[in-house]
């Protein structure tokens, strides 16, 4: 099948690259950058070297139609919005990994976003894709909107218990860390490195974006309104996010209760590992452990002191936390064993 | 006047020395360490070649206390509590830099380090050495208890809403992210290169022993219990401590009000920088400034979408942490400037 | 085919477990290691979650001769020597990651070592497991070598030049740049991370043993006594290796021809690359760019202000550097397309 | 005494701005920035936050003169040339930590720096503002041109050696290791912190520019043409160097005679430590140890297997590499005590 990628310079859209140029299944048909159309794609992505011929490409929407059976989108948040409509009538499957699909109500993109959505009645066919929660409906989706990074994270962490309702829903606390590259390519006075060395930066320790999602997703799970109290910080690590949940229990709840829970909730899932260990140093989820990787590790500590339970969960925010889970609703969408491609463990030590 | 030094090759030791080398009032007369007696003290700490032609000396407390007017101790906790009181009966003061004289509870010690204090009758008369706090008794003290480097972050940030009575005591959630120096000086498979580069490793989050300082010292200006939900994370970098406090209002309460009440509280403090800014991208307390200095920066963000306030602490973990501390201590009880010897700003960029 | 590897537990044995349990034609039968005999192997090597149930097991020579075709050693140096001559009389192939079958000379271990050989009879039955120098001997070898992972990156620059005759074969300087995974994975005071973070540590300026290794291969290449001025430093990062060579030209030599040497040498080579680019930011090898491949970076400069050469070469340590070569030499050994399990990009950013 | 500082919003400006504001023979009258004027300094310069109350000030040489007595100047390399002139007809004392005046032939800037120089004859007037080469010279100066960082690295560890005449003097190779504040504070794709961290990136390999000043200086000292095989790599910290001198003898020479050597070079140095332990873990110089302060530790090592110097030096790039350098040669113009203000040990661990 062949399939491209629009916006393929950016670092989403060359982990893209790496995944489907290594897919036993896809061939990358076009991969488009207004910025660097001509030049070879390894002059970017330096890691692809001898891995592809392949050079960018103008983002021409009517001549990727033509080439590709599936599309990709990596383009920055409120691009996709204006050019999906277009290539959507043709009835090419996309994959937008950018933000521009993820909420259902619209008034969202205005709150937490700050413009109005260019095309709101797509809102409703586009399914959030995450696996874990929305497996049936990628099956058939045609536009697919990949999950923010932190939300992922966030999310996969709480969904069992925020469905279990035994926690207090506007009471949670969802700390992240998060490494340099998850703020994208372009260079800033704050991915400076001598700036960003060795920092623990609140870059928003409120108001952050993915919270809509967040929301959003375990409301629907609570089958009540959830709130969020989110803040993101930068570390000092390029791939990788940290997230350490804090929620507080209305209901006393055991070890092994949530171990169930957790158990139950991501014993088939080929990407969530359940991380609480007793010995050794990697007792609880890391993100250095899932480099590279698609795996999203879970684990969680009862705090009886506080009545409290702390979910923590680790990803790779260019994989599980985007151009894997990307590629992994792909999978699905084509009716693929889900794990091709994917199937790369991390690296130790790193 | 002369001062010594008991477990001076620590860390913490170290950072002693450093400070007290170029104090303009004092002389280091012993630097103990039972490990490296005899040999000079730049070979294990490098930094101070060139700074001093001192010795380590074997830890004998009874030719210390003839060589100088004042000690500070530097020892591991549970070290401490077992030959302080010999020391403190000779009138000597005391600056212990260790956990043994934090808590006031002897039960405390029981619960969170897992033994019985050695001196219980001694908790009541040492005195938290937080100045901002309890300055007034640390004036006439003869033994103060430096506090722990997380909990100090924690206490600044919290102190002052706190004592405003605004907030819901019972749902502060404490995350802290933490250099690598915080373990101590000593190689462990935790802290080797390897496995810390790139971490967030969340090393304990619940149960950390610096929760008993934080709720005593909490409680004692809330006038009521008050319950800390800590976890502790470790992050790729040497020093520094960013202490993110997500507490819940229970009166509506303006950015100025909170500004209001942190300038009250911290208005004349030496050490205290509020850091709340619209430009640039130091906007908040951020460890990488801080570090080498005294300073305690301290910043908010208000969250009205959940009804929270954030605060930000940032020092650094071996100065305003432990050492830089223990000296404005000593300045305190000396009657000098509390600023002498801990001018220096951090570095940028470092 | 059945593989085992002995000394599963280090860092080369857990690379080579990664990538052995991926590659497609072997099946791992047995890991071995002392102190973890029981232990599951993602204990050790946190990334494997999930990819193996596999557990540890005691280093019994005799059992694992029964149960494997081919063997893996990644013993420390000196320690496979005392029972691979038992294990090679079975007939059973070895690939050693360690040091002791790569000189030739019985004596090169007293002089760099400082021990005597325990078999120095079967130094000359082993090959020097570098592929692109020696491919045609691997092919037949039952022992053979696997080089140093410094050694690898030296050679693999100056190979051509040297061979060429051109340069002045006793003042050839080469400084190496070494990640922290380099020392192994035991902790020490010098690899305690608030040690090791920020070095730019010259650990061994003199003396290195591989100087030896480099200085055997580049002597058959050259025909004659190579003497190389090498000097090893410990900089700030967990993986990868950079070699700056600098070589002084006895007969002037352009760029053209430059490029013409090493295209000629390794144009074939699946896992050479050169690199030497007009633009971007990776106009050089880096080790940033391998980390997780097999590939060895090579690239160079002409300074005609100083008549010198300057030749640089990137690799990842663990992979081309010890456990990626190990596995082509068990592809070319078996007679399989020596790219298999090894295809793996570098990951970009990292 | 007042001093202004001209180009006061990069590193080195900053860095000058943090030494003299607490020196305590001078007051800061002026620091210009033409970019940030108007701003407070601890916009730009966060570590300065409750030092000072300045505000950066329009680049008015006019303006400056009046109000200052010695002039630092921190421009990019090009700038100062053309103001300088006017400014030092006023008899205005000045130290130029830029490039503009460190070479004596006018011609050197055409060939390094791709320029024409704006006022030729003023270069013999300059002296090379490097204190344990030309102290005499700086005392009675009018305009000091601080060295380049790693042309000050790379002399402070050649000197002695060059000027005993005792090596080959055109095979000297010069291989530095550069934290990422040397490259300025002006955000590039190379410096941005997911491309730039772990890197050990070969970024100048031959033709770097600070080869002509270490040529220039190591002749005098020869007292014939040495030419300096020089190349650079970026790695992952911020502050520091790490000059690797690998030098060939053409006399044998003993251990001893070069610690006599550089004993008697450097024995009254202030800010010159010779480092070369047997025991430790910082046996030789490393720039991890000299952050923050003024020092640059030289060491050395022996390789007889290929009649080899190795000479080695660390600085933090920032202070006796630039900053703290001109604030020496400000206290030597102005007969100070040579230390006063820059009497700051390293940080360790840091």
């Amino acid at each position: 099948m062949k399939v491209g990628v629009f916006g393929a310079s950016g670092y989403v859209g060359g982990e893209l690259l790496r995944l489907l140029l290594k897919h036993p299944r896809v061939e990358v048909a076009a991969a488009t950058s207004n910025k660097y159309a001509g030049e070879f794609i390894h002059r970017v992505h330096p890691n692809l070297r001898g891995q592809t011929n392949l050079k960018f490409m103008k983002s021409n929407p009517s001549k990727v139609i033509n080439d590709c059976d599936l599309l990709f989108v990596a383009t920055p948040h409120g691009v996709s919005s204006s050019f999906i409509p277009e290539i959507a009538e043709t009835g090419l499957k996309i994959i937008d990994a950018s933000a521009d699909f993820r909420l259902k109500d619209p008034q969202d993109y205005v709150k937490w976003y700050g413009w109005e959505h260019k095309c709101p009645e797509m809102l409703k066919k586009a399914v959030y894709g995450l696996p874990e929660l929305h497996r049936e409906k990628i099956k058939n989706a045609q536009l697919v909107a990949g999950p923010g990074c932190m939300a992922a994270t966030g999310i996969l962490a709480l969904a069992p218990i925020v469905k279990s309702g035994k926690i207090e829903m506007n009471r949670i606390v969802v700390d992240f860390k998060v490494g340099s590259s998850g703020a994208g390519g372009k260079p800033t006075l704050s991915s400076h490195h001598p700036e960003h060395y060795s920092v623990v930066r609140p870059y928003k320790p409120v108001g952050h974006r993915h919270t809509a999602e967040i929301e959003q997703e375990l409301s629907i799970l609570a089958g009540e309104k959830v709130s969020v109290a989110m803040s993101a910080h930068a570390v000092n690590m390029v791939r990788g996010i940290l997230g350490t949940c804090h929620v507080f229990l209305t209901d006393p709840i055991s070890v092994i209760e949530v171990w169930r829970l957790y158990r139950n909730a991501y014993r088939d899932e080929p990407f969530i590992r359940l991380v609480r260990d007793r010995k050794g140093i990697f007792r609880y989820p890391d993100p250095k452990i899932v480099v590279g990787s698609n795996f999203c590790d879970v684990g969680f500590e009862l705090d009886e002191h506080t009545n409290r339970l702390v979910l923590l969960s680790a990803l790779d925010n260019l994989m599980k936390g985007a151009a894997g889970t990307a590629v992994q609703d792909m999978n699905i969408m084509c009716g693929w064993d889900e794990r091709e491609g994917l199937q790369d463990s991390g690296l130790h030590p790193i």
